[in-house]
């Protein structure tokens, strides 16, 4: 179960990464590379950042084929991109719980504190969309706008402390990702957003 | 033979580099690190996932001294590039060849599966370009148009196929670049390019 | 002393990162990630380059607190940071000595080359700045005009100078401090910078 939403995960990664690069009128291989690393990016930079090498994709060749198959759903529906949106978004969402709960498990695996767990699994959800940015040569949008990163924190924080509970670990993984799915959901229902500083 | 290659690649990447960094004003220092990036920029991103550190360039010093050379030449004849142009592009085409090799030969001493390799091959030799296109602050050429990382895969395909046929190292070697060498050639000359997706 | 230094330069890089994120209007969340990553992202770079991870800011949460508050300090003092900074300058300025010192040093423990040592020196006080830089969409400022960069490689070459006589330890990160505060100092008063090539 948790495996197959990872895939979900990944393909809806893949798929809006796909779409943002043929918005930048990026030629295929360009929007290749940007889906592969809106998909994987994250997680790569985690396993880099820990030690974990040759990192996560290498190993297991599955993401690289479900990266291949958003891809390509990405160009085949993409005039009818608008229609499909809500399905987008609502598997966008699904991705950020589970990538955030992988990156939060790997930190405890290697022994992390918490907040540097909190920081892998923000960092496993989230900056797969930073690189993407940065090679659209884009200001990341979760700098600038979006609360999808301070969603996986406030995850993170509640995942640690039902674990003080000693809750059992499929209530621990199913409770926090229904927390950061719903938050997800209210955020963009309600337009949520954090506010620049009001600098001078 | 294969080693006085690689040496002329990364010279002729050095040099690319420190042009493009000139023509965009940046200073001796920046102009230094744009040309070192793009000699070694994607071999280290190689060595990195793989877990191959202390990088490549660390433990042999007789690249930094190449991209010393490459990057004091550049400077030298600066004015004169339009009429070096030609022997720079060879001397980088080589390098494109050479580089995959090397990419493809590192993923299979890891043991890691034939499309991981080529994914390999394909960055040692265009993610030093990708590199130095962030920081000059540009989205990365080769995802506009050029076929470059194209061609580097083509090169990866046809390097397996070989080897399905049990050929000689040495043939393999020089058969799969002798096609990436050619195929380059025949892509500038006939200009052959990746067309965007007609997005709406 | 000299870690009571790394704690104040670390804090002050990560000032002047969340003072321009602030400037460049992102979100909360994006100026602390350009805080953390202007303090810590020179050093994050070296780590996973020679391969010594889990990264350093993840075995020592120190850092993270410091950060925090550097944060925290140059979001309240963000409307007197003109009357701060030459306070702020001179933070910076020891943690420019201090982390060129700290990346040497790894590189010897490492076995490297002098001039790959130099290298980390410099990158571990520079490429946070860099990494800054290209998260908020600019060609780096230290490839365009500031001597920042070249004081730590002059700094590095004074230090392997003086390794070579034999001095104490203690006497050797003194004076090479020393020598890379003094001549920023200099160079800021008296305004020196790299002037571009004269390309065409």
């Amino acid at each position: 179960m948790f495996h197959l939403l990872d895939i979900i995960g990944t393909m809806a990664f893949a798929m809006s990464g796909a779409l943002t690069a043929m918005h930048k009128r990026l030629d295929p291989f360009g929007v290749f590379i940007i889906a592969f690393v809106t998909a994987v990016g994250g997680g790569t930079l985690r396993d880099i950042l820990i030690g974990k090498t040759p990192v996560g994709w290498m190993l297991d060749l599955q993401y690289v084929y479900v990266i291949i198959l958003g891809f390509a759903l990405a160009i085949v529906f993409r005039k009818k991109f608008d229609k499909l949106r809500t399905s987008l978004f609502l598997f966008d969402t699904i991705g950020l719980g589970v990538f955030t709960l992988i990156g939060l498990e790997r930190g405890i695996i290697y022994g992390l504190h918490p907040a540097i767990c909190i920081a892998l699994g923000t960092m496993t959800a989230c900056f797969g969309g930073v690189i993407r940015d940065i090679l659209c040569n884009e200001i990341p949008t979760i700098f600038r706008r979006e609360v999808y990163a301070t969603i996986c924190i406030l995850g993170g924080i509640v995942f640690f402390i039902l674990k003080k509970l000693n809750l059992n670990d499929d209530v621990l993984y199913l409770v926090t990702s229904i927390v950061i799915i719903t938050v997800r959901l209210m955020a963009v229902k309600f337009k949520w957003s954090l506010k620049a500083f009001d600098h001078k």
